[in-house]
């Protein structure tokens, strides 16, 4: 980085080209490395649970569209986004109420934290949404959600909205009615697709995940079941990730979604990747020491590691992690790296 | 097709260069259209379960290495073989029996038939075997069979023995032991790959699918799932295949292997393709109409549809089919094609 | 989007949950539409050389160590960047003058306008560049150039950047000389690789391609050759993109680059797409009709076209347009969309 | 193996499934190891020619359909094929003379040995053949051949019919006339696929290469280029294989084609391979060791190196060696194995 001294001829280059619309490189400032603005932060369920009920009675879904809070990053001002690349909210239903039906370019994702009777219709199939299921809006799919439960759901939402917004590609629609009238059955993506079986025509088209639901006993069970004879990972105990049945890839070409279990007195070990995450603890307790932070996690939390950013987890009590990154995006575009201390040699 | 009158020029040149390695393309017989010498044939298994007991006081399974017999196609003698480019036998176990662990380069699956208690161990994982269940033990695993039940075993074998055989490229190996050490708990495959799941670190290496089980339960289950709704194929009523969860793919990169619902009443379009195909009939009974020849099937038969043959299939009963091709291999070679009236144009 | 009434609950509520870092949704005012703040500019070369012959006697590449000028979109002001996610540069050097090695994870082109004999390494060979030449460094390849001719080059760069920026994944090294010493010989990449032949050994690793340049004369005579017969496309005339002989995918998994033909008298229909476009006239004139804007262009001209927005071309003379856009990136994680009259649906 | 004491109960056994379509697995004799029945086999030019040219006067084109002498392997005998998985026959062409056009699923290629004047059209593009170039004909492709030069033109056919054979999916139709009309320019396909571009929309379809030739001076240029540094690998020399723009991958999902290059006094290591391979000499001489067998070898001669068989080439003057194998439907399959020295570990 050179800046040139005022006066000098280099300094009146400078000025000259840009009414150009051109600037020197050798007077840029921007940092060069890796890493983001964003800063590690937890959103403490004790907090906002409340405020999400308080919600409910002051706006309705119709106003709302959808009554949710946007978690936002405190180092990214103004955007609304968890990260650079990753939206996240926590959004609330009260019984009877519908968030009508739309549809955008953009992915989303949701991830029941409490209450049960909600469900989501995607392009025509309705899914029920219990806790600590994953539930699936690929991009440009029809849907809305409902509720016909006695008490409040609030769930994750997650999006890649910031890839539309960077594109310049994010387009919306609002379906003609509120709802859509279920035209599938209920289970019928899972069974089509999720028992390891397929059509036996290739189905070609969305680059997601078909399934729109994993639900959480299914994916408890496996997670439990690889745990006991282990091995565990230093840093990430036992790690996996939802899978598209299609072609074994992640659920979204942006979005990965993983879920991770660490056993009472898990300690783990220092680890980084470029992909900044967003955890949601399903079960259990314990501490995340991120970057210079350190917060103690407890069932419900939200919290943030930010790209390249070292962090270790240490759980109290048995713990199931739900979390979710860029890391499909990176790793298809060829930007993906990690520290691994377990691993010999820098892996990207 | 050219035959040259004896004693001409033509003949005498055909003469000359058959001392050279060579022949002329225009005295060539040999049929050059779609089509096998395979001819349709059933095997029932009211006529083979006796043959199948009694072998079993006749031969033990460390003599017979496996005690099985070969369903040799009355139009491919001397081969062994169902179909041009597959292998299909019927094994029977007993209690106590250990059929010796070893490897080879092809791959092979078995369906259970009949009987429970059975198990096989892949590279160290043991899998129950039980009817209805479709079993792989994928090229180059070691695998060895044990019975732990009370009752003869019968199962299907299917391998791809003929495309080694085609390729020269069949490798053997025989385990230093009768049986392997356990050395992954049983049910590991089905946990960190079968439950929509998939480790975090991709899992390169077998083309083949992870799994070694796909239960028979679990099958079923969104087999008529599906059905309710359907719609019915006109000519294969519901057909899914199992899938490779690593790719979406068939679960070898030869043979392609399916499970088919045809609901009472069920009388199918004619239909045919390149891939010869062997059934076996899982539930119910009904018949099998395939070229000139037709034939009354019941649990448990064992019936082929040999290449480029048309044929129409209906249900007396609710059935369940298992059947299985060579049509990975076609379609990954670019040879595959079927005449589905269903479809307005034959698709290749 | 709701504005609650000042000293409102709502606005209560708003104000509660921003210290808990969340926001409400539905007081969000950010455009959730298609596009990007850029807009539509032009970089006329009879501007720009005047001024980088300038830059040459005005600092040395040692303490530029890349004597680059910025095409800054006046729409993304301090961004240094053409559009949202693609950074462009006009690069001059100076005979003699070596810019010195290093490696980025960023992946970089550059396409040569102007000047003879200078030349880049690239992980050891040596790429001569002439004018029209495109020229690779992908992500984390080390790179130098230098300078054997008489008269100063110029070339149009092109990186990455917004990618590695947004994701957080941008890392830097420094080579420990100035200059690679060439240990492999000129043209191998392209023997290897580019003659429509492959080694026997697949080559893994960079998801980029394997070739260093692609000729301007070879590149030339190929869309001339595909122009005689034609049909021109109505919007784009003849374009074709530079293609991986690896996979014949994009050369980068970000960036597509492609190479056009409009003859004289071309006027073409209008057309948008998602990918945001940079555009460099390499031969012939003619006129940029986009959005609200028109730039009648020469030779060397560096213009650009926004995401979605609209714009159709017209030639005075004969053009060959080279130009890049991050489609490659949008194709891979399911955003692109073009709007194209002579495609019946639009194309997504 | 066993074989069963005549009148022993087992005996009786085996008689009686017998007449089920079954046979005892203990008693089949087949081999199951690596290899075939096809032995080393070389066919001299300068015995070939002559009988090539004798054939010219006593069968016309139009008779003989194809005028081609099959080159049968004598361990195949009566199968027409060089390998089990591979035809090869060599043609003449007489100036004037039109092989009429049809097409086929099974995939074909030419490799020219001597004359000038012959071309081919594939779907509407003629193609000049020169010696040395390698033409494709990809399955269901029309195809017809002519002649417009003085001297007859002999060159080496190659087709996967085997494979065809082995699934029974062999289709083939005449064109309604002799020859199409050329429908394409000269040169579409190299400038459209050739150059390392590509059209903006990608081509699906064909699962071959989209090229119809790889002409020998481009072919020859890259492959001396490399020779000149090396390093040379210890058995091949340097060996590159023909691949397909649109992915990489080999030219055919069956045949994999190749060049080879061996520098005056090369003596190359024992190597083998499960893929039987055809060579051609297209220039110089020298000596193949094959299995048990020494075959000195010179331009335009034909030999075969059957799956498993070890074999070493030793060049007295420099070489050029074009070859053929199934090596790219056994990766497709998972069935292709290697024993390099120079590899450490045998691969597959």
């Amino acid at each position: 980085m050179t800046t040139p001294q005022p006066d000098s001829d280099l300094a009146r280059l400078s000025r000259d080209i840009q009414s150009l619309n051109a600037r020197p490189l050798w007077e840029r400032t921007q940092r060069m490395g890796p890493g983001t603005p964003a800063v590690p932060t937890i959103w403490r369920y004790r907090d906002m649970r409340p405020q999400l009920l308080r919600a409910i009675d002051l706006i309705t879904a119709k106003e709302a569209e959808r009554r949710v809070f946007m978690l936002e990053n405190p180092g990214l001002p103004g955007t609304g986004y968890i990260t650079t690349s990753l939206y996240c909210g926590l959004q609330v239903i009260k019984p009877g109420e519908i968030a009508p039906a739309h549809r955008h370019s953009t992915n989303a994702l949701r991830f029941i934290i409490d209450g049960e009777g909600a469900y989501t219709t995607v392009e025509g199939e309705r899914v029920a949404m219990r806790p600590g299921d994953f539930v699936l809006t690929p991009g440009w799919t029809w849907h809305d959600h409902g509720h016909l439960g006695d008490a409040p759901v609030i769930w994750l939402d997650a999006l890649d909205n910031p890839f539309g917004q960077f594109f310049g590609a994010i387009f919306r629609e609002n379906y003609p009615d509120d709802a859509q009238a279920p035209s599938l059955a209920e289970g019928d993506a899972a069974a089509r697709y999720g028992a390891n079986l397929m059509p036996v025509e290739y189905r070609t088209g969305r680059p997601s995940s078909p399934l729109l639901v994993y639900p959480y006993n299914r994916t408890r069970e496996a997670l439990l079941r690889l745990a006991r004879p282990g091995p565990l990972h230093p840093s990430h105990g036992i790690k996996m990730r939802y899978a598209n049945p299609l072609d074994g890839g992640y659920v979204y070409p942006t979005i990965a979604v993983f879920i991770q279990y660490l056993p009472q007195g898990f300690s783990g070990q220092t680890y980084r990747s470029t992909d900044g995450t967003a955890f949601n603890v399903v079960e259990g307790s314990g501490t995340a020491h991120i970057g210079d932070r350190t917060f103690d996690f407890e069932p419900h939390d939200v919290f943030v590691v930010p790209a390249w950013t070292p962090y270790h987890l240490s759980a109290a009590k048995d713990c199931v992690l739900f979390s979710l990154s860029d890391r499909a995006a990176q790793e298809k575009l060829g930007f993906w790296r990690e520290e691994d201390p377990s691993n010999s040699a820098a892996r990207s």
